[in-house]
């Protein structure tokens, strides 16, 4: 076969990033840490999913498990040095889709697209 | 269910971009225009899948099919205006990957992993 041109690692980057959910977790994660139920709200994913994103995603290096021990315990997600340097990704991202993608209406009357 | 808080033009943005080769072929053309058969070379793509993709980014105003009448025509595909703009998010992933993936060892001895 033909040998790609492609930089592997480019190509390792573009995969995690495309996995279904990774980009908006990272997103949702730029903020500040948050809780396990706090992202499954505001992304709209399932308990089953998130649960193996962030596994993968600590396993990457990109997010981490920070464990409070309160009572009762509280644990929390956030972004790795790694992860955080995902920023300026999210953020062209975002300008493009703000510069080049059309308004979509609101699903529901009262919503309003919030941007972060 | 609950609300999301993320800007839906975001996620169609990453939907777009997550699709399983999508970033690839938006990197691969951003240099110049290209030859469908230069494409899957490159990119190590198959023909029906290369063909499905370039039709869906040719609908999402993002790549250009030109066709140049000679003899044999010549049919090459490039970036649009609105497909060029993605060259920041491209340059932010390639920054990331160098920085922060290591480096992969060479599939085969005399292939060096070739960056643009």
């Amino acid at each position: 076969m033909v040998q790609p041109e492609l930089c592997p690692r480019f190509e390792q980057a573009v995969g995690m990033l495309s996995r279904r959910w990774n980009a908006l977790i990272i997103f949702s994660l730029l903020g500040e840490s948050q809780r396990f139920c706090t992202m499954t709200e505001s992304i709209g994913i399932s308990n089953r999913l998130l649960s193996e994103r962030l596994k993968e995603l600590e396993k990457d290096g990109i997010v981490e498990r920070n464990v409070f021990p309160e009572t009762p315990v509280r644990i929390e997600y956030s972004l790795t040095e790694k992860g955080r340097a995902l920023a300026p990704v999210m953020q062209e991202i975002e300008k493009w889709s703000q510069e080049w993608l059309p308004v979509q209406e609101a699903a529901e009357d009262e919503q309003e697209p919030s941007v972060r």
